[in-house]
């Protein structure tokens, strides 16, 4: 199973002063595209921190997704983190300079260059919708903080993650959890799926959600069966009629 | 200053079926208590990764706060981490077991009495508005994950990290982040400041906001007066009038 981290590096999420988009987004996609995000992580625009982040993250995943530090401030300091995780240098890369120069024209200014600049080995992958080609360096994707942007970048290369795809199924009960929980556990042991578990406390219809999920549809709806026929009619409120893609 | 960081605990979150509020929510609420928050992960109900995770994280803040993993289910196992990450066994916590025996009472199941379990050492704080102790184990704060209690337990020891406050004043330009680039680092490096710069592409009427930021009013107001005067005045949409408690 193809299996994916995502690290958002920025002080104003930290601080509370621009709310995450990029992760709650991109997990959703992730999930669609069948990969299993196994980490997120918020660090702040921090050269040491980011470097210890992705030396320890890049060999427990498939792919690792940067959010942010990559504009041409005193606080971008991405690109030099990556480089300095992998014990490459920065060098300047001819295409990014090429695009900066001509779109920028006459309001060129030096820092705008640092935008070029990237860890050495990288690829440039060009296409889709988007105007600035996706950093790659190794197995990390490096994107940009800005929502807008890091959506496009993310679509321009997503067909290269499709792995498959999870299937769903919910069961919503008035419950306890805790008087189903002997349930949940035989169902997990029993059947080949995930079983999930989720209390509310609000004004909601039930009092927990259960999930089942696996890589196929036949163990959901298996695993769901026999759920259904253990629990009394009057505590289960509604259930998905059958296993759907999850995502 | 006073360092904390969260720990997300759940593959519900991981997998997008439900969507994190705490560390959204926490993340201001320590942001107004003076608290620099450094780091926010999102990692899988998996005693390996939790118990790595805590025992990498809590040497380097003052406080760790987790969110998920305490109710009754199999996949509720934050509990037997936090101790195996410290060495410790779990007990039965008496008066964690008395409250859910006058709570549950004759509907009491055995695995409702998980939730009485708490690593050896850990202290209980009661008041409040919350009708369940918060568990206090060293730095760690272990709070549940559905957002209601979550907030009520926080709420109930938020006083203990009150430690002094944030100021911040927004500048917003109509300009190129890379054009004002050696502008924002010279305010960095002559101030005792946090300058930081986020570019919008959206509708907004603004290009680029501006933050500077402080532990006291009068080094982000003598910082944004320096940035003020150093700008073309077309390119200033408007800035606030004066440094403000953040959070």
């Amino acid at each position: 199973m193809r299996t994916a981290a995502i690290v958002l590096i920025g002080n104003e999420l930290l601080s509370g002063k621009i709310r995450d988009e990029n992760a709650a987004w991109l997990t959703g996609r992730l999930r669609a595209l069948g990969v299993q995000l196994r980490r997120v992580v918020m660090i702040p625009d921090e050269p040491d921190v980011i470097v210890d982040e992705l030396r320890r993250l890049a060999p427990t995943v498939d792919d690792v997704f940067t959010s942010g530090g990559v504009g041409p401030t005193h606080d971008d300091l991405t690109i030099e983190s990556v480089a300095a995780a992998f014990g490459v240098p920065v060098v300047r890369s001819p295409r990014l300079e090429a695009i900066l120069r001509a779109h920028f024209a006459e309001r060129l200014r030096p820092d705008h260059l640092r935008m070029a600049d990237v860890p050495e080995g990288t690829e440039l992958i060009e296409g889709g919708e988007i105007r600035w080609p996706v950093v790659h360096f190794r197995n990390l994707w490096i994107l940009p903080g800005v929502p807008q942007i890091f959506r496009a970048k993310f679509d321009a290369i997503a067909d290269r993650f499709r792995d498959g795809a999870f299937f769903l199924r919910s069961v919503y009960l008035d419950a306890d959890e805790g008087a189903v929980a002997p349930l949940l556990r035989a169902l997990q042991a029993r059947f080949a799926v995930e079983v999930g578990s989720y209390p509310r406390i609000d004004a909601a219809d039930h009092r927990v959600r259960v999930t089942i999920e696996a890589r196929a549809a036949a163990p959901v709806d298996a695993a769901a069966a026999a759920l259904l026929e253990s629990l009394p009619a009057e505590q289960v409120v509604r259930a998905d009629e059958a296993a759907r893609p999850a995502g």
